[in-house]
């Protein structure tokens, strides 16, 4: 089904499979994003995931820098995540692009439960890898702040906190350049012993082993920064604060632009560079996941996390 | 140690016991509240917990509308709360003031696990509740949003949530006068099924016992307001949803006057009015708190949510 257009990609090219159909504006904004995204970066080329006359309102503005993946079916918000993994949808056939080497890297804003589902099943989990982990930046008041899990894993685990803050580090190297990235953990206080019995766990093993741990913080201290560089939890808590500080944002009238950072979830844990986009995304957010999923490809994110 | 000053209290009289030395910024900010709130109600009296020297500054400028309870020690944010009630701190000292009838209500900015500790010990649990919760209200599009639990009892369970929902229902109809005020459970989508496991059986009983249950909403759904008038979730993720929400707002420079909420957070579930001020709270924000207090003991606040 794949049919490939234009000049072959160059050593130096990135290529994105895009989910066209993912997202609850798909795939009219998933078609503004891809524009946006061929204009902002020469070097990446685009694989589109979806129906061939969707993927033609690319191809006809951008006829080089394309290949397309003709599928006709997406997941909906209220199907199981499994459809995405049972069905040929067009999130099960842009991890396979993924999987089988013809993209580097991949794009949703579909459900993000089967997005996590499907990369789980065609890339594989990295070794030691019990449950992946969705790492969103926020904005805060001096460098942005990398917040995980933001959904991937709802169930609260000691365990799988103290992976996540291993993986959000090696993804703060990467993503924000930082040597020995200040890692947290969120809690409701500061003071050891602050939270629930997991959290209490978590705190007093990463106090132990955790390089550049600096203890507990706060829901504030996410939009504010300032402790942390990577702030750690639960997917069920890191999903609420996550859409609870951009709501805020919004009716606040939204965040000046040296503040703003790609509105995308990386996935973590995972043997292949995945980026996820909010279910309400924008052209111009779904650009921004696009770009960040090339960065972290450019970036090596895989080969660090699996380190 | 109680000393009466200026003309005794009428019938329609509320009397507010405050924590002189609750808070980070205490004493100053509490007497500037206090004078604030006294300024703003003709129809409050303070009941002064603390050191005298410290009262006596609220004395000065308003001789005839206090009473001074002398107590030298407060709770420290890194004391156990169980400090709160086993020494003779101004906590215990404001609990006793409710419990014994010298205080219609109490407002403290101290460590809230000591605030809830104190109160359940010295006041009692209502009938059937197990666990206490804070009900925080914020600001929203609309109408303001009653989030809770806030932080009373950290420990995820199916029906904690369950009775929280319920005590939520009684505080929406008493604070912002609805009939039948619309409940929802927080998760991490909005489809039934969604979030983890105590999510969804909590969802499920709630469908089919619950007046006003409006089923799941999102961390956005808080600050943006619309599906909801009471907001459920469990203390940790409500604590750090309201902290986080505050922390983006302040980051996005505040939120305009009509939306102006107390900043403060009712106790629910036990035998007495109790309210709770954040620790960085101002001098605005406890006069806030203040008021709230003397509001939900005339609205009867513990007989309706007891029934």
């Amino acid at each position: 089904m794949t049919e490939s257009h234009g000049r072959p990609a160059g050593p130096e090219t990135t290529r994105i499979a895009v989910d066209l159909l993912g997202g609850d504006n798909a795939p009219a904004v998933v078609v503004d994003g891809a524009l946006l995204a061929l204009d902002a970066d020469p070097d990446i080329q685009l694989h589109l995931v979806g129906p061939w006359e969707v993927a033609d309102e690319v191809l006809a503005v951008r006829p080089g820098r394309c290949t397309v993946d003709a599928v006709p079916a997406a997941v909906g918000m209220a199907d199981a995540p499994s459809r995405a993994v049972r069905h040929p949808t067009t999130v099960r056939a842009a991890v396979a692009a993924v999987a089988e080497g013809r993209a580097h890297a991949l794009v949703s804003a579909g459900m993000s439960g089967a997005v996590v589902t499907a990369a789980a099943l065609g890339l594989g989990r990295l070794p030691g890898v019990r449950k992946p982990a969705l790492a969103a930046l926020l904005p805060a008041q001096a460098n942005p702040v990398v917040l995980l899990d933001v959904g991937a894993s709802p169930e609260l685990s000691a365990s799988v906190l103290l992976q996540h803050a291993s993986l959000g580090a090696a993804y703060a190297t990467r993503v924000l350049g930082l040597r020995v990235p200040r890692i947290a953990l969120l809690s409701i206080g500061t003071e050891p012993g602050k939270g629930d019995r997991a959290r209490r766990a978590a705190d007093e093993a990463l106090r132990a082993n955790q390089p550049g741990y600096v203890g507990l913080v706060e829901g504030g201290d996410v939009p504010m920064g300032g402790p942390a560089d990577v702030v750690v939890t639960d997917g069920f808590t890191g999903n609420v604060l996550l859409k609870g500080v951009e709501g805020a944002f919004a009716l606040a009238g939204g965040v000046a632009p040296p503040r703003q950072v790609p509105r995308a979830a990386a996935l973590l844990g995972i043997a292949g560079t995945v980026v996820v986009c909010h279910g309400a995304a924008t052209g111009t957010d779904l650009a921004s996941g696009i770009a960040l999923a090339a960065r972290l490809h450019r970036n090596n994110l895989v080969e660090v996390t699996s380190s």
